[in-house]
């Protein structure tokens, strides 16, 4: 029904042929899951999804559910089924962030109708969830948030930052997830000071641990950070840069709302860093949209007027980088309202871990 | 060092200045893992890496190992990073397999010199894997291998498919490899008939059992089939067909020297499944070479000419599917050498498991 539903959406906003080829986007179009298929939709409502031999069961079940939709499996000659499915249209438009420019060389001299290039068509309908999204999203940040409590135990137990990344994706597991399709970062000490930490063989059991993790349930995924402090006191110094992270991120929180510039949420984080004269250890933007992509639109970053709107569904995660010292990210991700931002990640945003 | 001479093997075959834009590219060059960056290559040998924020410190080691190379660190303004390296130079060559439509047309309006479409540059050189590539693609195997063994507990207690999966994972991570980015497939009884099944929560305990899994050691892939029958008699169709796929695989392996054609490897798989009259189906091509990505260069399907070379990784991996009964591949990772092939997967190829 939604699948059906989606896909009228889609092809009432077309005034000609469209060819979908993003596999997040034919995803949230039909519910296929496997890594090659491509969807020809038409202004009159009419489909034609494309996929080869190994996913043909699996498309069969789905394309009966898309009322006016053909199937074709191919197992060679995708050129040759591309340009049947296509046959009648004089123009078609591609999805230019998805098709590479081989691609489109290829389908230039394969089948020659004229290609326009589109930005974000499915993609701006794939922003704003619905009630079955934000519940696929809200399971994946619980399974985040069961996988944060395994914490104290494991740094009892003097775990490598590999073994409590492991650790991580073991708990969300039983807590509903898939692993995501990227490894927890882990980073204790002066690791936490590379935003982008590879987890190594480092023991996990005393002073700063930058934790960045998620997971994905029916597609969807979850998306968090946290940082703590092992032992009964923190450094004066990362206590501060704590601090200053904290607020900065309930300020992007607060200011979450729809209507808001994506920018002007960046700079209610980066205004609270300035004032802890930080700004210059923030080396990343503020955050992302979250959905069936770990990064998608909204862009939560300098300069983006793009306006916030209901049922968004991003991150917020400001951090500060001290190189060789340590570093502070905490990450949530809300979900903007009318009634207000909703935190769909509830774990502690305490700095000692207890 | 290793990356060093990489860099330099490129640069040679270069008669303009080259963008490199594919991740996996990038880490065969320099090492980084990262998922972001872009590296200019001039043909003088002269280097500049490009990354951003998140990055820098990772990328500042491994461009110290680089001679000649330059590191851009950007935090807002990439095309203007882009621009600025690609600065003396009238035109450049573009990965077209790689770069999309739109990255091409911002960079016509952003940089405006001539850009030159290239196909497989740095993939032919990573074609020939070295002794290092070597030893972390046969890690990677090893770790599937120790993987299977762990499969007749789980039979016996009963697990689903999904848990089956998840045990494999672990237990490959337990022999040295990280997960890989896709899930096993686990398709127990009619669920081994669709090649790219999704496991669910089918108790995995008699009848047909289908496994294809793999994972990844210092970025290397591995990736291998096994297909088995819980029992102590296996239904004769299944048995006839088992029998079909396991011939038509070793017939394959046999194939695979140095200058046969991919494609006639792919007949020589064929030619046995015909004999059986199961050539209908087989829904896939027969392999793929694996390295740095699971699928990549070369392409052993039917009617392609290129020609093996020593040095190539590749999948051998026939399978037969009848569909809502069953179906049976047979998955191997053979190094193409001058003595002959080399299975780098060694787990058991009986039907019957014990």
């Amino acid at each position: 029904m939604k699948h059906a539903a989606r896909m009228a959406a889609l092809s009432e906003r077309l005034d000609r042929t469209f060819l979908v080829s993003g596999l997040p986007n034919i995803r949230y179009l039909s519910g296929f899951s496997g890594s090659n298929a491509f969807i020809v939709v038409r202004p009159d409502g009419s489909v034609t999804f494309i996929t080869d031999g190994r996913y043909g069961e699996m498309a069969e079940g789905l394309v009966a559910d898309l009322p006016g939709a053909d199937l074709v499996v191919y197992t060679s000659g995708l050129w040759d089924t591309i340009g049947a499915a296509l046959e009648g249209s004089t123009s078609v438009s591609l999805e230019a962030g998805t098709v590479t420019w081989d691609f489109l060389r290829t389908f230039a001299s394969s089948i020659g109708i004229e290609t326009i290039p589109t930005m974000g068509i499915v993609e701006s309908l794939r922003r704003t969830k619905d009630d079955d999204e934000v519940a696929a999203l809200s399971a994946a940040a619980d399974a985040g948030d069961a996988a944060f409590t395994v914490l104290s135990d494991l740094v009892a137990s003097s775990a490598s930052e590999r073994e409590l990344g492991w650790a991580l994706v073991d708990a969300m597991r039983r807590a509903g997830g898939e692993a995501a399709n990227w490894e927890p970062i882990v980073a204790a000490g002066a690791g936490a000071s590379v935003p982008h930490y590879r987890s190594g063989s480092n023991p996990v059991d005393s002073g700063l641990l930058l934790l960045d993790y998620g997971c994905v349930v029916d597609g969807y995924h979850s998306d968090m950070s946290r940082t703590v402090w092992m032992g009964d006191e923190a450094d004066a110094e990362m206590a501060r840069v704590y601090r200053a992270v904290a607020e900065s991120q309930q300020a992007g929180i607060d200011a979450a709302a729809p209507g808001v510039a994506c920018g002007d949420v960046d700079e209610a984080v980066r205004e609270v860093l300035r004032g802890y004269g930080y700004e210059e250890h923030f080396l990343h933007s503020t955050g992302h949209g979250v959905g069936l992509e770990i990064h998608e639109e909204p862009w939560v970053r300098r300069g983006n007027d793009d306006p916030l709107r209901a049922g968004d569904a991003i991150t917020v995660e400001p951090g500060v980088y001290l190189p060789g010292v340590g570093g502070v990210r905490i990450e949530d991700m809300v979900l903007v309202t009318d009634n207000g931002p909703e935190v769909l990640t509830n774990s502690s945003r305490e700095m000692l871990l207890r």
